[in-house]
C-alpha cells in the first residue's frame, strides 16, 4: 500500500507562473434546473430572469466561473483580497456551457516569506467562446517553502480601474426588455445620487441553503463544508451574500436588467448559517443616457446581519477603529460593502 | 443623502380599491427546474406528475400564482383569513409562463379602526391567457391611519360558496389518464362516504425546505424568512403545510390524477420548522360519474404535528374549548384542516 | 366513519412470492432539474455529467431506480443486508423515462420466526425499455405473524458472484470521451494496484441536503423523514452516503468517466445531519486494457465521519472487536466501504 500522489494538494505560491494562462475544469451546461434552483435559494424577483426569454442570473454566471477557479487558485489560499473590474459581457441563455480561462498577471512575495499575493484574470466563455464574464482577483496563497522567490524583492503588482467605466458597460441587451410587470414605477431618469433605498426584506441564511448554492457552482473550498473542522461553523461563501444582497435589493430597483459590472466589494465580516441579512442601498451614479431607453445606476450595497440600519439616512457601515487614532474600520455586523453598475431602462424607454 | 420612497412599505386597507384590478409582478416561466425542486421539497409521488407529459404539479401552480400577490396584497398583512371557490383550470405544462392579475372584490374595515379585511380574487393564466387557477381569499391588512373609511359603516362583503360544485371542476384531462404503474389498486367508485385513511407516510420540516419552495414561489412575506426578528422560528408559509400534507394523502388514493379544487381550509396552528407532520384523509363525498372514465373525491385533509391519530376511526381534530362552554376549538397540534376535490379514475375508465 | 385499507401496511415476509415480478410505481421522467439538483445536492465534478451531452450521473439512476422499490420492498423491512452484482447498462440522458421491475430470488425466513431475508432482482429500464440499471439486494423484512413460512426448513438463497467481472461492464460510451478540462493528469495506465488516494475534500451533512436528495428519488421509507418519532435524529439514506462518497473522491481520479459497476458495499454505521464526511479510495485493480482507449479501475472507497485517516498508507478501517478473540469490526466512525468499477481512458485513448 502506497499513498497516491495523483490528489493534489493545490498550487502554493511557487507553482504560479507570470503570465501564464490555464484552463479550468469542468466546462458546465447551464440548464433550467440551474435556472430554478438560483430562484430557490435566493428568492431573486428580477424579472427579466424569470420570464420565457431563459435568460440566466448573471451572478449565477458568476458563481459558475469563479466556482471554475477554486482547484486552481484557492486550494492554499489564506484570504480572497479583493475584485476588481468584473464585467459581464454576452447574455446566458438556458443551454449554454460555460468554461473558463484563468491567466496570472502579477506575483507579490510577502515580506513574511510565508505567503504570496498571486494576480489573476479570469475569462468566462460559452461554448461559442463568446465572452460572458470577466474579473481580476488577487488572492493570498501559502508558499510551500521559506526559500525567498523573484518576487520578493521584484514584485509585479497590476494596476487596477477603481470603477469600470461607462463604456465598458454591456448594454446588448436585444434580450431585456422594459418589463411592465415588474411591479416597479421608477426608470434610471428617476434616480439621485446619495438617495438611499431600506429594501425591507430580509433572508436567514440556513446550512443547506448556502451549501446547495455554492455546490451548485462546484466551489469545493473545504471552509464552507467541513463542519467537524471548523466546530459546526462553516464559512458562508462570499457570493452567497452578494447573491442574497441582491435579490432583497429588489423593493425600490424593481425595473433593472441585471448587474453588468463590479466595481470592488468588501466581504468586510464572515456570515455563518443562523445569521439573518439586510440589505440597503445608495446610488452612487446615474448614467441616464447610457444607450437609448437603458441608463445605468452605479449602486453601493451594504448587507448586515442580525441587526438593523437604524436612521438609514445616517447610517454608516463604517465606524471609529478604537485601535488606531482616527482610523475607521466596518461595524462587526456588516458582511458585504458592493459597488456595481446596474442597468436600468429609462421610464420612456423602449427597447429591441 | 435621503431615504427613498421607492421602496413601497406596500399597502395599506386605504390603498385598496373597490372593483380595482391589478396585475402582478413578476410573469413566471415554469421550467423542469421548477418540476424537480417540487418534487425533491415534498416527495411527492402522484404519477401524473412524474411522467414524460411534463405536467406541472397543480400546487405548484397554486404556490407561483399565490407568491405572484404577496407584495400587493401581504406586506401588511395581518392574517391570512380565508379561502374559497379554488378552482384549477387549464393543465399547465413545462415551459408555461404564468402570471395573475387581482380584484379588490370587497372591503371591511375592523370596528376597531386600525385593520380592515380586504377580498381579493386572483386569475393565474398562462402565456395564451388560458385559466390556470382562480380563487379567491380574505385578508386582515393594516391600516395607515385611523381615520375611518367609508367601508367602516357600509361593508361591502361578497359571499362565496362553501364547496366548489360538481360541475365547476375541470375534467379537460386529455393528458391526464388511468396509469396502470401508480402502484394503486381503487378507483373513484371504491371509495365511501365516511372512509378514513391513515396514510402512514411523515415529514419533518427542515429550515431549507420550507424556504426554498416560499423562495421558489417568489413569496416574499418577511416572516418566512427573518429568523433574527422572530426569535429564530419563522414561520412556515401555510401552502408548504398543503403540499406536504398532500404528498404524505398518496397511500391509499394512488390513482388520483390532481387536486382540481379547495373549497376551503383552516391553518389551525402554526408551523416552524423542526415540526413532523403526518396526515389522514376522510372521504366526504365521492363523485364516481364525474365524466366518462373519471369520478371526484371530496376529501377531508387534516394534518397534524409532533404527534400521531390515535384511533383513526374515532379521532377529532376539534376538542372542546375550556374558554368558551359549547365551544370547539382545534387541538393544539393540528396544523391544517383542507377540504378539497380531488380527481380519481373510475377501476373501469379509460381517458383520453 | 371507518378505518380504510386502501393504504397498504407495505409486504410483510409472508407476501413475498418466490419468482414473482413486480412493476414498481412510479415511472420517473429524468430532466435538467434532477441533473442540476444532483450536482447542488453532491457537489460532484465528474465532467461527463456536468457538460453539454446532458448525461445523467449513474448513481442519480441509481437512487430513481432505487426509490421505485421503497413501496414494495422497504415498509416493514428491517435492515438492508447488502447488494451484489450492480451493473450499469445504457447510459441515461435528460429526458428519459425510467421504471423499475422487481423479481423475488430468494426467500430464507429466520430462525426467530419474526422475519425473514428477501432476495430481490431489481432492473431499471428507460422509455425504450433498454436496461439502465440492474442488482441484487437482500432485506431482513417482518413477519406478519408467527407461523412458521416454507422457507424456514427450506430457504432459497441465491448465489451472488463476489465481484462483477470485467467483460460485465458497460463500455458503449460513446457519449463519454476523455475530458482534457477534467483538470486530471492520468490516464487508466497510471494507477497500480495498492495506491491509496486521500481526496482531501470535506462534506457535512445538513438535514435538507439528505432528505432533499431521497425524496428527489421518491424514496418514503419514514426512517429517513421521521425526526418526532426518532428523537429528532432520522437516519440518512445510505445511498447518500455513496453519492458524497463519490464525489469527494474526484481528486486523483479525475478523468473518471463514470461508476459502472458495485461489487459489495457495506454501510458500516449510521450517517445523522450533521455529521462531516471524508473519503478516500485504495485501487484494488486496474484493467488498463478494457476496450481501445478505455480502462477499467477496481476501487475501494472508505468514507468516514467527523474524523481523519492519519497516515493513509496504513489506514485501516477495521479493527479488533474485543467482543470476540480473533474477530474484527468496523471502526466506530466509518459510515461506508464501497467495492466498484469504474471506467477510466487510458492516456493515450481516443474514443468515439
Amino acid at each position: 500500500l502506497n499513498v497516491s500522489t495523483k490528489s493534489s494538494a493545490g498550487n502554493f505560491f511557487e507553482d504560479f507562473r507570470l503570465g501564464a494562462t490555464y484552463q479550468c475544469p469542468t466546462p458546465r451546461r447551464i440548464s433550467d434546473g440551474d435556472v430554478a434552483l438560483y430562484l430557490a435559494l435566493t428568492g431573486d424577483r428580477t424579472a427579466a430572469y424569470c420570464d420565457g426569454e431563459a435568460l440566466v442570473h448573471p451572478l449565477l454566471v458568476f458563481h459558475v466561473i469563479f466556482g471554475q477557479t477554486v482547484r486552481f487558485v484557492s486550494l492554499n489560499a489564506l484570504a480572497n483580497l479583493g475584485y476588481a473590474e468584473v464585467v459581464w459581457g454576452s447574455a446566458v441563455r438556458v443551454g449554454a456551457v460555460l468554461s473558463t480561462e484563468l491567466r496570472v498577471v502579477g506575483l507579490k512575495e510577502n515580506s513574511s516569506g510565508k505567503s504570496g499575493i498571486v494576480y489573476v484574470e479570469t475569462v468566462g466563455r460559452d461554448e461559442r467562446r463568446a465572452e460572458v464574464l470577466r474579473f481580476k482577483r488577487w488572492v493570498m496563497v501559502r508558499k510551500r517553502s521559506a526559500v525567498p522567490t523573484a518576487y520578493r524583492d521584484a514584485p509585479v503588482v497590476p494596476s487596477f480601474l477603481t470603477s469600470v467605466g461607462r463604456s465598458e458597460l454591456c448594454t446588448a441587451t436585444d434580450a431585456l426588455r422594459f418589463a411592465v410587470q415588474t411591479g416597479g414605477h421608477f426608470g434610471a431618469e428617476d434616480y439621485r445620487v446619495g438617495e438611499r433605498i431600506a429594501h425591507g426584506d430580509a433572508m436567514v441564511i440556513n446550512p443547506s441553503d448556502h451549501m446547495l448554492l455554492t455546490r451548485l457552482a462546484q466551489n469545493s473550498a473545504r471552509v464552507h463544508f467541513d463542519a467537524h473542522a471548523m466546530d459546526g461553523r462553516p464559512l458562508v461563501y462570499g457570493g452567497v451574500v452578494i447573491s442574497h444582497g441582491y435579490a432583497m435589493s429588489h423593493a425600490g430597483l424593481e425595473h433593472r436588467m441585471g448587474i453588468v459590472a463590479v466595481n470592488g466589494g468588501t466581504h468586510a465580516n464572515p456570515t455563518y448559517a443562523g445569521d439573518t441579512l439586510y440589505a440597503m442601498t445608495e446610488v452612487l451614479d446615474v448614467a441616464a443616457d447610457l444607450t437609448p431607453g437603458i441608463g445605468a445606476l452605479r449602486l453601493r450595497m451594504v448587507v448586515i446581519k442580525n441587526g438593523d440600519f437604524g436612521d438609514v439616512a445616517t447610517y454608516d457601515p463604517m465606524e471609529a477603529d478604537p485601535r488606531r487614532d482616527g482610523a475607521h474600520r466596518y461595524r462587526s455586523n456588516v458582511v458585504l460593502d458592493l459597488d456595481y453598475w446596474e442597468l436600468m431602462p429609462t421610464r420612456t424607454g423602449e427597447v429591441g
